[in-house]
């Protein structure tokens, strides 16, 4: 692979029971750790929002920072255009380690 | 593959927020869902657990569902004994279609 | 109150995120726990679904068995018409105890 | 009360299945909702961890926005002592409206 590590996608998975969806990011996190992977370099966000960057929710923030805080989520917009925090910005003061007595 | 048909594995992954973990059950689907499948005939879950054969939560019931009521759980011993019922049998009237008006 | 023990209302709760919602069912039992209760009589769930009997999700079913198998679901439609199961027919061989081994 | 505006308190509630679960944050949360409240002014969280402040996981921040950005949440130790941050603070840039485009 060009990029020298390997890459995983997700989707999105609704369920007619709404909260037994998964979103895309959890989806392809559990694929990585499936397979074996514990360590990220960083994730890709993609959707068909014109008007924002898309951005991860709360629970994919947490599982994110499951596996560190010190790596890369792009968010982006149809157009190629993107944004990109580590996680630890998206989620600061995590529940978890790394909480505000450090951080402050 | 000798059988045929695509395989897919999956893990408990858990999470220091309990919540956000998922099962290993919910883990294959879910990698095969993003794969493009859509239809499944069989999943089979193992467990360390000595006396009784291993069976999958409610939520992971659901999510099987979604995808058919007629397909096959293998529920496992480390001895590798089992038993197999369909996802209907596990989730009886399940929320969505297929409701107590039909299989009563 | 008249049926001689306390009741606990739900409703479905939505969230932008879908996967971050939760179901009436789980909703109303929530409530009772974090108001001390551990033992519950029956949950009757309703809806607007004309053509059959409102069922609980699988998740649902597996938060009720938490609190035992051997209590009662009554399921309903608008006309005030009714099935009733208990947990245990709902969630045969559940996950956690009182597994395939013992109901076979 | 002497607040002069309702209270809902929540707890843990942990499932034999973990996924299953719910933290307390949004316990006392969808109690408020299902008694009819939508709007919060602040949500305090306890616990005995000592050495720092509990701060609430990524999907109870994402269930706090559904109900707005700006309201208070207490981070508590055991001894008194406090942080307070907004949704949006510890959410920073959430799936859903208010997104990167409207913050940066």
């Amino acid at each position: 692979m060009p990029l020298g590590f390997p890459l995983f996608s997700g989707c999105n998975i609704e369920n007619i029971c709404y909260p037994l969806g998964v979103c895309a990011e959890r989806t392809a996190i559990q694929k990585a750790i499936s397979e074996g992977h514990r360590e990220f370099r960083a994730i890709a966000i993609s959707s068909d929002l014109q008007d924002d960057f898309i951005s991860p929710c709360g629970a994919c923030r947490q599982v994110m920072r499951e596996f560190g805080t010190n790596w890369a989520v792009y968010m982006t917009k149809p157009d190629g255009t993107y944004v990109v925090r580590t996680v630890l910005e998206l989620l600061p003061a995590p529940f978890g380690s790394i909480g505000w007595q450090k951080i402050q």
